[in-house]
């Protein structure tokens, strides 16, 4: 099921998230909602000092595992001190990247299997998922140019090849495609308004139920 | 049964381990061996990062889950870099601390439970155990006042309080009782030179089991 009021926005470099989730959480705002934005790795003053280890360096600076390990440590904190206390409150919160980008980028592209991914995610994670997940799906060589125009040293995945920037699209959608109750597959290659939209259509579906 | 050539030596704070490790090291050298001398968390230029973030700072500065999940982040890289590589050499490799100070500290006295630590061993640490571990036991009271002396703002576990190191030192015993094959207790309380020669015939009983 997961948690209603959680929601997470998923995809490649330069999907244009972070732009959607200020767009979103306007549109919450103006509807009465109380919502906190936030993002991983970081959301939290420990999560953030872990993602500064994980966004920044050589490509091939961390084992696998370890880089997988690294950002369920950073999730625990980010779930601990930001994400539980506020579905507690009774706000809505939007996360930039959430367990899915773990199993895309660590299990899948990195090779490191969907069940060490999914164990970790039975201890971290549980039954704190979001109800709902907007994959962000655009070809690799759109998003990276669009990334590639952002300015600081965070470019650590963008620096992977463009084979582990295709195979992450696929496994977006894979992960899509496995869990059609809580994902949707937004066009990110349209223009900002457009994708806004895509993402409100989804949102207010979630928002009440009974209008399908 | 773990890795033949590798030993870990365990214990609280200010337990002698690395002066022990040091003598160890070079009882073994003068007999022939190849040896590696190591410490967690560290022991690898990433595991070292990761050990900047648990050894500084508040003591309640991470969730626990948070914190046992960097020990095994920091424990990958350093199995990664540092161990398997030297084991597969044919070397010697004496760890300060490993999997078990994780059960002590955040499994039994940060109260995380036995389970949590185990899954996380079966996905980092698999066969990878030591064969040997030396558990050096003394009165908390005695660690801290030796530890006390050291210089340097690595004291992030030595600043929990009391009772927290007491339940560490049962921790470590009931540790040696369950794996007594696998774990040698060391009473610790005694001068370094007593502590040295317990640990040598501990470790001339695993080099050469016929003697037995």
């Amino acid at each position: 099921m997961g948690r209603r009021r959680f929601i997470t926005l998923e995809g490649g470099e330069g999907a244009g998230k972070s732009t959607q989730i200020r767009l979103l959480a306007q549109r919450l705002s103006e509807a009465g909602h109380r919502v906190v934005t936030t993002r991983e790795p970081g959301g939290a003053p420990g999560a953030e000092a872990i993602r500064e280890l994980l966004v920044t360096g050589e490509t091939g600076r961390w084992a696998p595992k370890t880089e997988a390990l690294l950002h369920f440590a950073a999730r625990e904190e980010h779930l601990a001190w930001t994400v539980r206390p506020a579905l507690e409150r009774g706000d809505w919160v939007i996360s930039d990247r959430f367990v899915d980008s773990t199993m895309a980028y660590q299990g899948v592209a990195q090779k490191l299997g969907a069940e060490f991914i999914n164990e970790l995610k039975a201890l971290v994670v549980g039954d704190d998922m979001p109800a709902l997940t907007l994959i962000l799906d655009l070809a690799p060589e759109t998003g990276l140019a669009r990334a590639g125009r952002r300015a600081g040293g965070e470019d650590r995945y963008e620096r992977m090849d463009k084979a582990f920037h295709r195979t992450l699209r696929q496994a977006f959608l894979d992960i899509a495609k496995n869990d059609p109750q809580r994902c949707v597959v937004i066009d990110a290659e349209k223009d900002e308004a457009a994708v806004a939209e895509a993402i409100w259509t989804a949102v207010r579906g979630h928002l009440d139920p009974d209008r399908h």
